[in-house]
């Protein structure tokens, strides 16, 4: 008995050095796990994300430019779209975008069920319209079978292929990153260089703008607040949703979640390196030169956000038949 | 006792009735599943099989036209390569491949491993060069990392990657298709049209060429035996290579496997539908008129050879850094 107290006592030492209080005082709080509510709706979401026949080209689903293999993310300055098309902005990320006050660099879309038909029928994106993308599920019978468990009609709307869009998107989240453990109260989660990182991070006035379970995207910020940031984009932000000229070049700020897996950074995709975009970032917004022992101490931080990544089968999608509108890649 | 022995034959004579012996003459023999025998290397070869970073623009990976969610082909008449590159000739499934006597229609790659290598650096294709795709995977910590695993080298070569993509590619079997349980026995697993299909199949001829584990595969025969086969396409097949006249317009015979999948049909993708690839074959190899049940029934077996699709977890991509060359996709 003895033995085993002083064991017990010297077990309950070694886990107070370890394990500290959870911090629910800073800024960034951890990413949750997703809750699923309807198996079903999310399987026929996720059928819907990979599927490239809600294109005109039957070549590009949501998954091609939010690319779950690489953070949800294409990795490219701006997207490609129908016929090569050179997008116009940088694809932000789908991981964790349920935690986005709404959608897109300008917030056009309220929700995340918006924001699924934009592409779809976007002449410079996935370029079908609506109808099309309906016609071609209405079309494959296993389709309309998994779509009438889920729905209860066998009636496919842009409503329903939506909404089980966005049902799986909000399954999309990043939680166990190293931070989130830190923040938990794992005092190794982190090392000295990380914690640093972090420290100036907050001091330095980051967490002004990223901060919440996302480390972004719950609010619209001015890109360029000391100094203009100067970008041969076109892109203007907000004020093409609110038409108000104090909104001009306000943008949704990005989440830091994954941070190192959806390079490049900024609306235009500029900034290839976290470590250029750290630096951009403390001039145009906070008037701050980090030095470059600085910049690595924040880029060591940002690196600790990377959470467990989705985790699930590919999925098989139900063939074409005689029925179904052929995809047109080069017309 | 006496109860027990009854129930016993009333078991063995309903499981007569079910099961025959498995049916080993037939000219199509079951698929089996594939035996891994170097997980890593399956595993390296599937992160990079779904790399985009392989192509010059960042966009295109192996499973862009030879989609895992949809037969392991990209449904298309001919594929789409970099710049919205228009290609030549329809692409094959990777289902199945490591059953086919050589690569492509033509044949010009012998394995898996030399076919690998070819759209990569293809400039309609992937659009990159192997010196290219090796200094982006050279510059990624964690694909050195787990290449020294495999290949027990950290210099990445085109030879490897090959492999390993290979070896992955050498998984994506299809075995427990319906056609397959009857072979081995089944008698309930097909229908009596099935079964009546796969009859006049073998009787027509169509075995003559699409016979053994993958129903194809295994020649190179001659498109337009007893017409000749009208296509814009400038594909001449097997001519190609050899530079035979007596091969003109020979190509592989593609397999059937998973053939409900796999539209649109032929080297040029011109059958759009299972029932017009069996018109044509019937009338341009057999000189054969098919009438619409007997099309029917042909198109009602084929869809039997529908096996089991490879299942495996979407991979995640280590991400790039400031050493790894940029993708170019508008250049």
């Amino acid at each position: 008995m003895h033995k085993i107290a002083l064991l017990a006592a010297a077990f309950t030492v070694s886990a107070t050095a370890a394990m500290a209080a959870p911090r629910t005082d800073e800024p960034i709080q951890p990413i949750e796990p997703a809750k699923v509510k309807d198996a079903g709706l999310v399987e026929l979401g996720k059928k819907l994300y990979f599927d490239p026949r809600l294109s005109k080209s039957g070549f590009i689903s949501c998954n091609s430019c939010h690319n779950l293999s690489m953070g949800g993310t294409d990795n490219l300055k701006t997207s490609i779209g129908h016929n090569w098309n050179k997008g116009p902005i940088n694809a932000p990320t789908v991981l964790n975008s349920s935690l986005n006050l709404a959608q897109f660099w300008d917030g056009r879309a309220l929700t995340l069920q918006d924001q699924a038909g934009g592409p779809i029928a976007n002449p410079g994106e996935m370029a079908s319209t609506h109808t099309l993308a309906i016609s071609v599920l209405q079309s494959i019978p296993a389709y309309v079978a998994e779509y009438k468990k889920v729905f209860g009609t066998d009636k496919v709307s842009i409503d329903g292929v939506t909404k089980a869009i966005a049902a799986f998107e909000e399954t999309l989240v990043t939680p166990n990153s190293r931070f989130d453990k830190w923040l938990k109260g794992d005092n190794k989660a982190l090392t000295k260089q990380e914690l640093a990182g972090y420290e100036l991070f907050k001091d330095s006035g980051c967490t002004a703008c990223h901060n919440g379970a996302a480390a972004g995207g719950n609010t619209f910020q001015k890109m360029g607040v000391v100094e203009p940031y100067k970008s041969t984009s076109t892109a203007e932000g907000r004020v093409a949703v609110t038409k108000e000229e104090a909104d001009r070049f306000y943008f949704k700020v990005p989440t830091l979640r994954n941070v190192e897996m959806t390079y490049p950074y900024f609306h235009d995709g500029e900034a290839e390196t976290m470590s250029e975009a750290v630096d951009t970032m403390g001039r145009i917004q906070l008037g701050r030169k980090f030095s470059a022992e600085e910049n690595a101490s924040i880029v060591a931080f940002l690196k600790t956000l990377t959470g467990d990544q989705p985790s699930f089968m590919l999925p098989i999608l139900p063939p074409s038949n005689e029925k179904t509108p052929q995809p047109e890649p080069f017309n």
